[in-house]
């Protein structure tokens, strides 16, 4: 299959780009390196890539920011970044995807565990990967020729809490990207694959 | 208790309005009617609000608006008012209540089922509502001064369907009202306060 990753150099994008190319065919957008530039919040730039890259069976996106910060701390702007970046960057994947996508490909966007298990602090978080999952639930049912959609929903991930000097435990990214390959190769639509801890 | 209520008017508004003042002092807020006038996709109108009632023992939100529409239909601008209106005015709404609300008082958002049961046009709605889903369950952790924070999430009401002239089973607005008094006078917090068909 020929797939457009999007995020392929993130702490979870790099293992998946990893992981899908020992079977596929991976075309890598990321922000800052390689051939495919693209800001997922900036949706010209998506659209630009789209057009670029061409048809695809499968678009996986592993990118998206969100802002972390006490709910007192949170600004008007904050909320806007992550609800325009993580959230919308995302939605904005999967409507042009709907378009670029081969009939019966896929789509697999990116949530996270902050959705269903709060912490202080990930209330923007929390509430953009809910809404990440509200969504994929909803289109799964209006996209065109047979396209699915899901959306994974990483834990924390070792690499990320190692690189925060973080306490608690979290799955290897390597982990983490089997679930992305699972939304591409299955026949999954309109699900949270959830990835547990090991 | 005094309690604020924002979305007085509307189909469950209006009963919720009145199974609260059984027993409490409701202040009531609408975008259309009365004394107090609101827009909650305005933060300023929100914040005059607030700065108009001042303390208040809990606040009730039973106002905000997302587009339903199928996925291939809804615009960029159908995005962005479901997330500055259904979604962030609430969020707003809880932000602002965090400040004027009385210690272990209560903040009590409005959700729906579509977050969970998607249909075809929800994508936007569902997108919105569980994002407040999200919102509430991180908020939750953080309010100070022991605040609560639920969000009820409503069935389709009937009334509603009646008036849309759709198929389809309702709760009644009088049954949905009594997740939002159980809301302001319980005990629960970071709650998705489920409204079953009867």
């Amino acid at each position: 299959m020929k797939v457009l990753l999007i995020g392929s150099t993130g702490t979870i994008g790099k293992e998946v780009a990893k992981a899908l190319a020992a079977r596929h065919d991976v075309i890598a957008a990321s922000r800052n390196h390689g051939l495919h530039r693209v800001d997922i919040a900036d949706k010209e730039s998506l659209a630009a890539l789209f057009r670029a890259v061409g048809q695809v069976d499968a678009v996986v996106c592993a990118a998206g920011s969100a802002k972390f910060a006490p709910l007192g701390v949170l600004t008007d702007d904050d909320f806007r970044f992550s609800l325009g970046n993580k959230l919308m960057g995302q939605v904005n994947v999967a409507r042009l995807a709907a378009e670029y996508v081969a009939d019966g490909g896929s789509i697999t966007l990116t949530s996270g565990v902050l959705a269903r298990e709060p912490m202080p602090g990930g209330a923007a978080i929390g509430m953009v990967n809910a809404a990440l999952e509200g969504f994929v639930r909803g289109a799964a049912l209006e996209l065109p020729r047979g396209i699915r959609i899901n959306v994974v929903s990483p834990p924390w991930v070792e690499e990320t809490l190692r690189a925060l000097e973080m306490e608690g435990r979290g799955a290897p990214a390597a982990t983490v990207a089997r679930a992305y390959v699972e939304s591409v190769e299955g026949k999954r639509t309109g699900q949270v694959i959830e990835v547990p801890l090991p």
